[in-house]
């Protein structure tokens, strides 16, 4: 096998034939590969299909707790589960840099692999444009994924069922993904322990919403951290959120980094967490649902939703005072996620 | 509105919620991306879905015969297509290179908005990343695409129907993509006529399905050409093909251009073609309805497939002999997709 990617393994020749059967289809195998058909033509188990999209173009490529490969299935196996869907099937589109390396591609799909299998899912079809070294970095790939959705769970996705007095979960602690990356991009601290959050917590919601019947709601947090989410939340919906600082799980190495670095762990991405919102009378029962799952051991009730101020978010904070907490503003970070 | 693209407008805040709303929504508007949720939730109408993906990262972006945005709509409902789907819904995966005008990327949204209504598709979810300055060559655009499948027509898309003596048909001249964009990128001839074939052959599939009953195969022709979609049939099948070259179509401008620069018609990508093969009982049929249509109006008769040389493709050539016609070995030009 050559060791480099070159020119020719995008021309959709004989090049490109080897890559695909060499380094796509010895890892992604199944029988959808294997019909080589310009589409992968799946089962749908259910009348209504959730279809979603992410490129992923992170810097580094490899990180404490994760490389691109695993961000791209979990990104977007999370991004199906909190809208009620069984994730399914995925497809990767890889644009790849003139001279980058095969041990490295050869790496990055064998984490797809891994975390397409812990979460359930397929990857169906696949797409490889190779471009001239300098006019991209290295290696980006999108994932798009289709997954089925039970009646019951149809609207989950829009937010219209969130009500005055819901109460706000988390799953863990915010703010790991984002610290773990500058920490790994910018070299800060040898041994700080910041390690990112990736994970496909789609098990974890299945629970949920079988064995709960008042979920109304649930987001995953990524770019604009848990401040973000909530804040477009409450645009969607016209309600507001009352949040407690102190309940925010946040682990000590990102709280020490990001006291040392200036940064807000509530404006940091995440890419293991989300924020679920459920109707009181059923508070305890998601919470230990949550906290007994893998992916939600630290999981706390963070706050409730709010028809008091319409849009906004007030945290009620460590020092005993309220403040609205603002939207992030600007990107600090290019290319977390 | 800012007239550049912006670290900030990647970052999941208040720039990247502007972008959306005022470029994104403004022009795809539809009641999925209104929901605004993580995955866009749509109906099923079929038990059999077709999942694909394509990335797109053409150089020029805007070029006689089309732009990027159109080709990424045309090119990945021709690939549902060809398999025998409905093409239904699509996601739009954005990587921008910061720096990228604001002026070019409405053009290149606009442009997709037309040809998904062309097509009949809607492009129901979508993600933005943003790269810095020369980490990405300005715009690289993923589509990927929901199909419903008739169960009379869900064996089409692997070969395993195509049988010997079974006629195949090319929808018009070949070239006409790779040929327009390498003349824009590289300027050799001002006005000669190169203009891209790039279009979303749907309705011509839809009819030759709906009104035939032997239709075996399809494959849009892109990357590799004619002869190398020839040649991975005859692969997948352990089928050969028999191939009249003075009936595949080729047009007068691509054939000088090609003819002053040393390429090879059969080995060029196109964005508007795509081979049929069909039972020879029905050929007259099939190549009646292809020439009725639009997108089939140079439709030609251009072989048959054989079992007398697997794998293989042969060549009747213009000047009376025979010879075995090539795969592309390499890309002679990046980026024409």
């Amino acid at each position: 096998m050559d060791d480099k990617i070159e020119i020719g393994h995008g021309s959709g020749g004989l090049m490109t034939q080897k890559l695909i059967h060499e380094v796509f289809m010895k890892h992604f195998d199944n029988e959808w590969l294997r019909a080589e058909g310009d589409s992968a033509i799946v089962e749908s188990t259910h009348k209504k299909i959730a279809f979603t999209t992410d490129s992923y173009v992170i810097n580094p490529l490899f990180f404490p707790g994760g490389d691109l490969g695993k961000l791209a299935v979990c990104g977007t196996v999370n991004d199906l589960a909190v809208t009620g869907a069984r994730p399914g099937y995925l497809t990767a589109g890889f644009i790849i840099e003139e001279g980058f390396s095969f041990e490295s591609l050869e790496a990055i799909v064998k984490s797809m692999k891994a975390e397409a299998d812990n979460a359930g899912v397929c990857i169906v079809a696949g797409d490889t444009k190779v471009v001239e070294k300098g006019k991209a970095d290295q290696i980006f790939i999108n994932t798009s994924g289709v997954g089925f959705v039970d009646n019951l769970h149809s609207s989950l996705a829009g937010g219209g069922l969130i009500k005055d007095g819901d109460v706000v979960f988390l799953n863990g602690t915010v703010g790991d993904h984002e610290a773990a990356i500058i920490n790994a991009r910018e070299g800060f601290f040898e041994s700080a322990g910041l390690v990112s959050d990736c994970a496909s917590f789609n098990g974890m919601i299945r629970r949920l919403l079988d064995q709960t019947d008042t979920v109304r709601f649930m987001r995953d947090i990524t770019r604009g951290g848990l401040a973000g989410i909530l804040h477009e939340v409450a645009q969607m919906t016209s309600l507001g959120f009352e949040i407690e600082e102190n309940k925010i799980p946040v682990g000590e190495s990102v709280q020490a980094f990001c006291e040392a670095l200036g940064y807000e762990p509530l404006h940091m991405a995440c890419e293991g967490k989300c924020i679920v919102i459920a109707h009181e009378s059923e508070s305890g029962r998601v919470e230990a649902i949550m906290k007994n799952h893998e992916y939600g051991k630290n999981a706390a009730r963070i706050g409730k939703v709010t028809q008091k101020h319409p849009g906004e978010v007030v945290l009620e904070t460590i020092a005993g005072g309220r403040r609205l907490l603002e939207p992030p503003r600007e990107a600090k970070v290019p290319r977390i996620c």
